[in-house]
């Protein structure tokens, strides 16, 4: 059978994975002795070694961010919108790496991983890493492919967090930080709604305080449930309108029924799924639950709300930009409310008051915080635009 | 010793109770054969009977509205800062009314009654009830009370859909409607945390589908949980930035440090309560778990999720209310995320296409959806000089 790919796919991809003995020191004062990390790659990096870009991903990716893995060639990689062959990362012109986290559930060392000193699984016993301990762990992948610095490192939501890290804290080792749909910290109701999923997570019966792995369990029921809460909070409240609900006519305008479509065409009068919003966040939730690691999940959400690089700074975020040596390009969605375009604003102001040269895009979009993961024509053109002159700057300072 | 309550409370009140052996027809086609109906009156009915005011509570309400309970003069009802001598609802002009829904918790027959047919608690074998059953129960207590017509019908949020039910299915019983902080229905976003909600508590392992009360047990956690859900839906982002986090000072502006509050001053590394916000919410969300009973959760929901009036009328809202006979009073508040005043806005247009009087006041205001319950000044005024000029109605009216 011949398999016919998108004519701008990676194509087919295999994971590679690398082993460190360097112990990895953690901002909570732990050390990680040894671990692994799982990571894709696509494009060729270029003789002068600087076409490089890092993709960092958010709570629930992985390495896989573009491209098919053999034998599953209906799904591509969670970016695949964004990456490949004249799309706004192009693979004609960058090289492009991809890892999955530390404490992550995709490959690299991680809760769900045995330690190999104990040779149990880490579960709830896996140190809590934070954006500042991947972007550590992210420079040790970069020394062993031997890359001298980023032309730019890039992700949205948590992902942009982490490119803001760099920024930070690896001034010479980033030329362009790409900041899309994240804020420089969360705020109250993020992190209250984070909470609600660990609460959710936690107190499933089949938790075991963690270690589900060895009681040959896992916590359906409560992790079904988080990603439900987060579910929500992805989407806009016009896009669930539009997407759960039929148009409704009138003589002067034309409107939906606010999302109300139901799902058996009529009311149960029971606690059973009436409308199809229900159903189908029933769907992803159950069908995110078989596929991650509970674990991870609470430690991602842990990284999502410590981080906050104003801290060392008295709280003045634009002192944390000073010694920072890259250009900014920051993306927001109008309908995201989890990281709205106001916290994307508030970062544009502290990064020209730290002397930095950003470019800012607001997007006109109805899919809430989901946006940044979709072909937007209006983003990818502008993502692109940027990327080109990024490389366009690679090639003059070549010799 | 002697207690001192506020000059404008309407002190110590007593709640009433009226057996119905009336059948009542619900929405869903069963039916509920006898019922008890627990309520609160404040102030004095006039001789022509016509200074009544019905308040409709909402999800978490009951019939304790104002004043205080004898042994329990901390806290006053739940709309107390409305409710008394010249306040917004003025006790020296009105006779007010409110009562505990049917399948409530605070005293009428609801799931944690007892099915005096079996002996048994119903649990959740109580019928599913609407907001339409409870406005037809609403009339069986305003008959008994021989009350020929509402002067008013006023409510918040869910209590709110009940006036415009009273607006809908009795034209001839209510003068005016006030409908506060509400929507004519819920969109899918708000159906979907409903739904995370019950969720939450029938996932519980101590809901046992329901009959926990049989069990001797309740499903705290799983009750917990979904107020947790509901309470960050009833703030504002911005009240909870306030709520929890200091005034970081800046030459330019006053900012805050976003509700990042600390609980304990450092970070835990780990997955206890990092934040004042979580601790904040466990705290509301337990205490609430131990006050309410979860299958009136479970019901609550469902009735908000299937209000839709304009079901009836193939989706056109405006000719629900052709042949309504009252005037209307709406209210909304700009940061109320769950019933934004997009969806007041939305009312307000549909009342006007049908030929109805409609005064809309839209309040400034930085507390979310609860600013219905709060003290604020230009709501209240506003609130109090509309009721005003009911009274001066009635009066106009009298011989």
């Amino acid at each position: 059978m011949t398999i016919t790919l998108p004519e701008d796919s990676v194509g087919i991809v295999e994971p590679q994975q690398l082993h460190f003995d360097e112990p990895l020191s953690l901002r909570s004062g732990k050390v990680l002795p040894a671990y692994d990390i799982v990571f894709e790659t696509y494009g060729e990096l270029n003789t002068k070694k600087s076409n490089a870009i890092l993709i960092c991903h958010a709570l629930s990716g992985d390495h896989h961010a573009a491209g098919y893995h053999n034998g599953d060639t209906k799904k591509p990689g969670w970016w695949d919108s964004c990456i490949g062959a004249g799309k706004a990362i192009d693979t004609n012109l960058f090289f492009v790496v991809c890892m999955n986290n530390l404490g992550g559930c995709g490959g690299s060392t991680g809760p769900a991983s045995k330690d190999p000193e104990t040779g149990k699984y880490f579960g709830p016993d896996f140190p809590v890493v934070t954006v500042r301990d991947w972007v550590k762990s992210q420079v040790m992948l970069m020394d062993r492919l031997e890359i001298p610095k980023w032309a730019a490192v890039v992700g949205g939501s948590l992902g942009g967090m982490q490119a803001l890290r760099w920024a930070i804290s690896y001034p010479e080792r980033i030329a362009h930080a790409i900041c899309i749909a994240a804020a420089p910290k969360l705020s109250a109701q993020n992190i209250a709604f984070n909470e609600v999923a660990r609460q959710s997570i936690t107190s499933d019966p089949d938790f075991h305080q963690g270690y589900y792995l060895e009681h040959g369990t896992y916590p359906k029921q409560g992790l079904t449930l988080a990603r439900m809460v987060g579910h929500i909070t992805y989407l806009s409240d016009s896009a669930m309108r539009a997407k759960f609900g039929k148009t409704v006519s009138d003589f002067e305008t034309e409107k939906t029924n606010f999302g109300r479509d139901l799902r058996s065409g009529k009311l149960s009068f029971g606690f059973d799924v009436d409308f199809q919003v229900e159903s189908y966040l029933h769907y992803q939730g159950e069908r995110f639950s078989e596929n991650f690691d509970a674990n991870t999940y609470l430690l991602m959400t842990k990284a999502l709300d410590y981080f906050d690089p104003s801290v060392d700074f008295e709280g003045d975020l634009s002192k944390a930009f000073l010694n920072s040596d890259c250009k900014f390009m920051l993306v927001s969605f109008t309908t995201d409310w989890r990281f709205p375009p106001e916290r994307s604003r508030e970062l544009v102001n502290d990064l020209l008051k730290a002397g930095r040269e950003v470019t800012y895009l607001e997007v006109e979009a109805d899919q809430g915080h989901d946006a940044f993961l979709l072909p937007i024509p209006r983003y990818i053109s502008a993502f692109r635009s940027y990327l080109c002159r990024v490389h366009k700057e690679i090639c003059q300072d070549a010799p």
